[in-house]
């Protein structure tokens, strides 16, 4: 991908972030704490992901951006709660201390409620698209972190540790606390360019595929990627007892997994490649095969 | 109060609060846990108010009926998540174990979680309502409901806890922490009747004063209450060091504060009476201001 483009999608992300969360008159520190997970590093792909297939769908990415800043809202929420003690227990994430080791775990609790809260204000609130559109959104959005999403794979996630699971509870897992909101990403976009009922069911497909190799991915790096690159622990899957793509398939099967939903995902974006630009998705796609970390 | 009335009321609520979580293919029992505490003896109060408002403004309660659920649902999220060890780290609430002490820690939070998430998802879904009135009205939710009110509002009482506070700071507390949400629950019923500017600046206000009336009564409940009837220990506020109106005020100062409050809110009332049948949110102000429990 022209890089630079990526970059200055970016920042208009990271600056529209810190400027949507006011200051309260209540002078606690709550919104600093929102703001500190807000800015811990994110690569931002969701968003990203939002505004690139709106600009193939030849619409103004200014249109995306306050779904874009809500969908990235509700994964810094996220992963502020699953690294709480009474979930995954992360002292760290991306090198920086987590949340609740800087300010406490009651103060990390309710961040997460208050970003989770304001992603609903932020679309509700966009005065670039028509009411019907945000209605759609926010059905899409808490459909897609919800108990039938993002928060129901969570759980399904945290009651599965340390079990030997079948791989249909592993995507089951995936499909909603990953898979949801990259679908998220690609089909927000659907509802504010309103296309043709084909199209948008041809990119609900490609989500799909794009979240599973996310996960894929994910799974092998866990056990085959450069500690220095990932900025993690290798192997930390294997040490938590989780079943994985790579545990369940080895690494062959896992790989031989993660180049068929990339061969799946690339066939949905030559399907529309007539009628759309879709060199930025498939850039995507390749971000998604060969990242390494 | 025609008894019968409300109780029909609390009744529709009741049904339709559960059947509003439809169970989840994931088969945990998250949906479980988030209607343990949907059915944890809760007293309807602010959805009850949004019915009976949205019934004196001449429209059908059905009309009201989702936001009313978003509302309790959300309502409840925040029980949820104030009981957890981190935050007052209480066992019971209305006599019954709280949700982390049935299901664990991790369960409650996301428990809270989804339903936070539902609660807008419901007013999306909204089939009886337009989508500019939808939108109106999660606007209103999300800010009420957020860190500028009832999250900041829990995280600005965390941060007081111990100290001795100054009357505006208990003001400020109560005006969002629970004052907020009291506010939504008259002013969704106004989005959706489209009254005129002058009927909604009254309720408004209207609002405030129900809001300051409950958390004065509170207090003096915490104090002065009959345990049996309250279902609960007197004199926790005194115990966790909490201020309160009546610590700060003393118990006239307070009961002249409840009075005051009292005789505004009625005020409010009267001056539309010509216009609307009062004669049920008059008897709201009477059960906020006689209740024991």
């Amino acid at each position: 991908m022209k890089k630079l483009q990526m970059n200055k999608l970016i920042n208009i992300i990271n600056t529209s972030l810190n400027k949507s969360i006011q200051s309260s008159p209540l002078k606690t520190n709550l919104e600093e704490s929102m703001k500190y997970s807000l800015n811990a590093g994110g690569k931002r792909i969701r968003p990203v992901i939002l505004l690139l297939t709106l600009k193939m769908l030849n619409k103004d990415y200014q249109q995306g951006l306050n779904s874009a800043l809500a969908l990235e809202m509700i994964h810094t929420y996220s992963l502020i709660h699953d690294d709480l003690p009474a979930m995954d227990n992360d002292d760290y994430r991306r090198g920086k201390l987590t949340n609740h080791k800087v300010y406490g775990e009651w103060k990390a609790i309710l961040a997460g409620d208050a970003l989770l809260t304001k992603a609903f204000e932020l679309v509700s609130n966009d005065t670039t698209i028509e009411d019907s559109v945000k209605v759609s959104i926010i059905k899409r959005l808490s459909k897609a972190s919800g108990h039938l999403g993002m928060v129901g794979g969570q759980a399904l996630d945290m009651e599965s540790e340390g079990k030997s699971i079948r791989l249909e509870t592993l995507e089951s897992i995936h499909e909603t606390k990953t898979g949801a909101l990259l679908n998220f990403s690609v089909m927000a976009a659907v509802d504010i360019a309103q296309v043709e009922q084909n199209i948008a069911k041809n990119l609900d497909e490609f989500s799909h595929h794009l979240g599973m190799m996310f996960q894929i991915k994910d799974d092998l790096l866990d056990v085959y990627g450069d500690e220095s690159k990932l900025g993690k622990k290798v192997g930390s899957d294997i040490v938590n007892h989780k079943s994985t793509y790579v545990s369940l398939l080895g690494k062959e099967g896992a790989e031989e997994k993660l180049n068929n939903h990339q061969y799946l995902a690339m066939n949905c974006l030559n399907q529309i490649s007539d009628q759309y630009d879709t060199s930025e998705l498939s850039d995507i796609v390749d971000l998604f095969y060969n990242r390494d970390h």
